[in-house]
């Protein structure tokens, strides 16, 4: 595959990747920013995301009308998503629709924020949360993370508390703007059929005049202790519950080895959770999984059974967990796993718009380009050796649990 | 893009079809059948859909969770669909599983249909089919089917009716599975990273003893009448209605035309349905749309309101088709349409798993290979005189409509 890394940073500090396929189709760009709930201040918390959307609604020239017209005209998949660590504005389209493509995104970097579309909007913003209240998984994992995190910018939530959103003004949203969004805090990353020389004419033409301060991140070390916390909801008939305990960060070398203890541990078929709870009928899900964060990790566990199954249920799922230390990971398990994962990993590679959204989101954590050869060849070296090294660092200990039911 | 067709016939009668991309990670195989519930007598409609899940109870020598285990194994993603008018099967992996993948492709194909597993599975399709008959929409696209083709086989239901899936016997299945599944019936398709020699060689190992008489298809002439039927049910809160009126077959050469017109009249944001129903709030949905079939094809209408705004509904739905033929089709709204459909075949077609549906399914109808290439050139083709050409031949009459509400 003739994939050509290249990268560029223009003068007022905005950082360009590009990874050229001179065999794909279509053309991808995406504006990365390393902002995100942990870098909120408490009384403006969930403005990220609540400034994502406002992205849509039209910049000082184009109304929202227009903002989704014009990317509907170029036939474009575009999209936006906000995380504890970055917001990211992206689009798919025909080559021929490059310099229109870049130009868009631009405008809707720029918004209005026109007092009306804000007031509108904070009350999808509200509805949204409340939908989100009413589905017991999320409950579980934003209150898990309050807890977990409990002094730590991380424990924040991402959509934000309804208090503080009802509250929050359209200056406050300005100011958060201007502090966060500038250039250097920023990454353009491109894939698939490209020039790289008119790319980055481009960007310097679009982008170049952008301004705004350096800024950097609260990297406090999270501390964590056992916890088994319960909360109680009479309108549900089964219980959730929800634990984590450290693992790797997103710059951590063991994260390939978490991502596979990940498939063999909590695979929603045929993983040893699988086996040992949802098989016998214990409980209706179970679920092991690795959160990586820009400096901090963390593994969790998911499971969904009857009242009566829940003590049962969690013994169970910590005795696999404490055993898999002990005894360590089968050779057999290890390669279906990397199987499962290098496939899944190869196909999404197989297009731009995943080379897009892999390049610009490894750059927030890295500051470093990775080929997906590079990704694949880490992942096929996860061993039983590093299995072991992974939980022997990270025993699942200390934990923070938290049970959400009936009663 | 450097791709390479290549098709070879097996001395038992199955075709290969094969579209190299050296450049590709994957590699994709799919086995396509030219069978559906248009081919199935009366007495077994329903039994092409209840075999595509028997496939997956294993053959003679593996049981099920074998059969699962070791496409989970080999990290594929596989699964298979049945239509009208075929049934295929498929799998994505990476190239170095080429030979693994076709064997168990042919395991899949050659099922054991032990007794306890079918009177399991007619189980699990009995549901299938409570469900879907919750379902408004379904329901009343099954039902304006039987009624549109009510002399024609593609009157009868994928799924089939309950009664019928109760009283079909194992051995109805089996006679069928060797009657339609002949390789002569079969098309082969691969596409991404391979070796087409290889590929042949190994499909004339694991298929070319494979046999079964050659079959054809009830071609019937389908007759169509003006009707305005109605169904009830005091549960629902919306009516619903669908309408059917002759369009292109998957042969015709307007059939790119009509994909044109089913997104300028009837794409769910900004078409001319959305401006005159949805965005003025008298309808809650409002679609327009293409069903091409083998030798005859339809355009559909569907709307979902209120009782009480169901006529103003439908009367303002009638007339933006036939104003559409009075006045035709802008050339910015064509090229709008043109772009997105062009963007989301490109998309599809970047990946080895999208040709592999797109060469097995295409050769079903048209006996020939087709570039994406001479796809989007043909999208790209459809102007405003083609647009009128194809409203004057298909003038959305005759017309079969359905409504069904709560009274």
């Amino acid at each position: 595959m003739s994939l050509t890394f290249q990268q560029h940073r223009l003068s007022n500090g905005l950082t360009i990747l590009s990874e050229t396929n001179p065999h794909a189709h279509t053309f991808s760009a995406g504006l990365f920013v390393k902002t995100g709930s942990r870098d909120e201040p408490a009384a403006i918390n969930g403005v990220s995301h609540f400034l994502e959307h406002m992205m849509f609604k039209g910049s000082d020239t184009i109304d929202w009308q227009a903002m989704n017209r014009i990317f509907d005209e170029m036939g474009a998949r575009y999209n936006a998503f906000t995380t504890q660590e970055m917001t990211a504005y992206y689009a798919t389209v025909l080559p021929e629709f490059t310099q229109r493509v870049m130009g868009h995104l631009g405008q809707l970097l720029r918004p209005a924020l026109r007092t009306e579309d804000f007031d509108t909007e904070k009350k999808v913003i509200l509805e949204e949360i409340a939908m989100y209240e009413d589905e017991p998984s999320h409950r579980i994992y934003e209150h898990l993370m309050a807890r977990h995190f409990e002094h730590h910018p991380l424990g924040q939530s991402v959509l934000g508390p309804a208090d503080t959103i009802r509250s929050m003004t359209r200056d406050q949203m300005k100011a958060y703007l201007d502090t966060r969004y500038g250039p250097a805090n920023m990454v353009l990353s491109v894939a698939g059929k490209l020039d790289f020389k008119e790319v980055v004419e481009l960007a310097e033409k679009l982008y170049g005049h952008w301004t705004g301060p350096a800024v950097s991140r609260d990297h406090a070390v999270a501390t964590h202790a056992d916890r088994d916390l319960s909360m109680t909801d009479a309108k549900l008939n089964r219980t959730y519950v929800m634990a984590m305990t450290p693992g790797p960060s997103s710059q951590d070398p063991l994260r390939f080895a978490a991502r596979v203890l990940g498939d063999v541990l909590g695979d929603s078929e045929g993983s040893r959770l699988y086996w040992a709870l949802v098989d016998p009928a214990i409980a209706e899900e179970a679920d092991f999984g690795f959160y990586p964060h820009d400096g901090v990790g963390s593994f969790y566990v998911s499971l969904a059974c009857t009242a009566e199954n829940t003590d049962r249920a969690i013994e169970i799922a910590r005795t696999i967990l404490f055993d898999a230390i002990k005894t360590g990971i089968d050779e057999d398990e290890i390669e279906r796993a990397r199987n499962k994962l290098v496939s899944g990993l190869t196909l999404s590679g197989e297009q731009p718009s995943g080379r897009m959204r892999s390049l610009g989101s490894q750059w927030m954590y890295l500051n470093q380009y990775r080929s997906l050869e590079q990704d694949v060849a880490d992942l096929m070296a996860v061993d039983a050796k590093q299995l072991s090294d992974l939980m022997h660092t990270y025993p699942f200990d200390p934990m923070t649990l938290v049970r959400l039911g009936p009663a």
